[in-house]
């Protein structure tokens, strides 16, 4: 059979990475060496761009351009957070034949695999003949056969540089620190502070990811333990954190805004998590009403700039990001397949190396994954070397910090 | 007069900073090559390490350590919020006395100014012989005479830096985006924002400062006409910004706060503005019940990460905290004298220089400088090129953005 050729579209899909454009860049500079591939089509703010027919000519911009988008934070095409429908998919492939396109990327996380295997199963029920291959990326970590993800090294590196930074504001004046990090179903994020840690008395003293559901019993009493200890507890908690007392397994953000505020969903029907700082401040008060309203109990919530902060990039992200984005267009071309591509660790003893492979669309659309059982310590209140050796090769150096001998007695 | 030699104690106050720890070290390599400074205690957190004799012996750290020291965030020795009362100063100059010290520095803003003041004047009443010094610091910008003050143009950075990815992101993903800055009088931190801005729809398109009193309809009218022009807009709000609609001048957060819950004040008579997201999500709620409930609208309060985050540091600001430090000390034993440590622009055209002089403590401690009008626009809701002439050579180079031209139309 003849390999298919015309024109790709590529989009950007859900929240913007530090490394997202990398993975642009990527699929664009391989695209542009094949011969299955005329013309690259930009959509703009992902399937919406198609629907609109917005797009820009990739093929024409100067590698000084593409070299400056690729080092730049957030999606350069804009994104969307949109699952199309049917009828939705059929004026897709309208404007696609129409444009001659046979070719489809879509970077973004696993609404967005669900999106491209969406319209990859839609055109083969049209009989329209459309390479579809998603791009992973996404902060959480969460995808699903990928050892890890695009984009979740760099937001890994801000968190714990951010832990690391706050450790010493907090030691100089100690008090409780509660930090809200993102991660709506998965820890990943939030165990990535404990990165931070050099010494035992160093933050995070306390890790509360989603995967293990909280009393607020444990939490006050955990933090109460660790503050007689150092006179000081700093805690990482995730924005999914799950009330273990609520009727269905509700995260807390859920059972603080049912009381007080009308809850936004998106149309994937995620409830809204980030951007407020409702939980952190709800901890906050939760702790000052159980063990002493005198004590200096302060929460950040560490919100977008986890995602888009310029200048925090973990090189090793930034360097898969784009070799996903190659691997794609190779796959779908050469290997004429639809796909999702995947990262696997080829273990080497200690040295860090992996494979790019791809997986099916199925395989990744829609579901996802959290942090293995072997992360999370058995309190459920922190995480395990194991997942210091599986997180510290992506996310590279860190700061590190200078102290007096003399004031870590 | 024989001057005065003998010990010497520095210590550090207030918020840190990402380079007060270079004033630190500025003050330690100062006073080992002075013949009138024999040894240099560390006073561990400020005041209360003086009244405890927590003291670590600083001429025997190594030349790494300082160097590593100086290149990290937050106060090495600790710090302290604490104004020492008539009492505690007496019981100081007896430990001082018992310790030979002749030489106080204190480092930080324009509380630990006044402390210094109190320092002095109630030394002179005893008559025990004391010159003491204050070296700038704070990332507020907010100290009399001196032109700027170490810690600023590090925390500007960020600041600027987090808008410009945070433009990036709402680029990506349109919606509205308030963004709260720290400063609990003055709008130098949160007038940094703009210095985020390349093109004339780059955010913030909106800022709020402390100096000019905002009502709510002024608020939801501005961002309403941003919105409807650019189908998006990004906010930056000082956390001291005054409700003008209360009684007395209040802050939107005390309105806010006194509703709600207690409200807690440090032993300086201050509100907690900082460590809560509740300015920022009821900023949020009140667009979303003016404008339309399904707008997309986020905050994010950038909390102690303002002032403590690694690796983003301005370099002139590394240099001149440095030299405060070292000057303060070459002022008191040279000149034989007390005061607090000043930054003058010396105005050569477009070149940026300073030097470096002293003033009395008198005028820094307590009292605090606002923006100045000149540097606010007309409507007040966003501030001058002025500004921007001022703040720039103080932050330095700044990350830049990648776009596709055709993005931009």
């Amino acid at each position: 059979m003849a390999k298919l050729r015309g024109n790709a579209i590529v989009g950007q899909s859900g929240g913007p990475t530090a490394v997202i454009n990398q993975s642009l860049v990527g699929v664009i500079e391989a695209a542009s060496t094949m011969p299955e591939i005329t013309t690259m089509l930009g959509a703009q703010h992902g399937v919406q761009g198609i629907l609109r027919e917005n797009f820009i000519d990739l093929f024409h911009e100067s590698k000084e351009t593409l070299e400056a988008v690729a080092d730049t934070p957030s999606a350069a095409l804009g994104s969307v957070r949109k699952k199309p429908t049917q009828d939705e998919c059929l004026q897709m492939f309208e404007i696609m034949k129409k444009n001659d396109v046979r070719y489809f990327f879509y970077i973004g996380g696993n609404d967005s695999a669900e999106t491209a295997h969406i319209v990859n199963t839609m055109a083969k029920e049209a009989r329209y003949e459309l390479r579809c291959f998603h791009v992973p990326k996404t902060i959480d970590n969460d995808l699903r056969v990928t050892d890890h993800c695009p984009g979740y090294g760099s937001a890994a590196k801000f968190v714990s540089s951010a832990f690391l930074g706050d450790n010493l504001d907090n030691r100089a004046l100690p008090g409780i620190k509660i930090n809200v990090i993102m991660g709506r179903h998965a820890g990943f994020l939030t165990a990535a502070s404990a990165l931070a840690k050099t010494y035992d008395d160093d933050g995070p003293h306390l890790i509360y990811v989603p995967e293990r559901p909280l009393t607020r019993r444990q939490f006050t009493d955990d933090v109460a333990d660790v503050y007689n200890r150092y006179g000081r507890c700093i805690i990482a908690v995730s924005e999914g954190i799950i009330d273990s007392e609520s009727e269905d397994g509700k995260t807390f953000t859920e059972v603080i805004m049912s009381e007080v505020q009308h809850i936004e969903k998106d149309t994937h029907g995620n409830v809204q998590l980030s951007g407020s700082g409702a939980l952190g401040d709800w901890l906050a008060n939760l702790l000052k009403n159980t063990l002493d309203s005198k004590l200096r109990v302060r929460a950040d919530t560490f919100g977008y700039l986890q995602r888009s902060f310029p200048g925090c990039v973990s090189e090793i992200d930034a360097l898969e990001a784009r070799m996903c984005g190659r691997k794609a267009v190779e796959f779908a071309t050469t290997k004429d397949i639809d796909g999702s591509v995947v990262l696997r660790r080829t273990a080497q003893e200690s040295v860090y190396q992996v494979d790019i492979d791809y997986t099916e669309l199925a395989n990744v659309a829609r579901e996802t994954r959290v942090l293995p059982d072997e992360y999370i310590n058995a309190t459920g209140n922190g995480i395990t070397p194991d997942f210091i050796d599986y997180a510290r090769p992506l996310v590279g150096l860190l700061p590190t910090a200078g102290y007096f001998e003399g004031m870590r007695q």
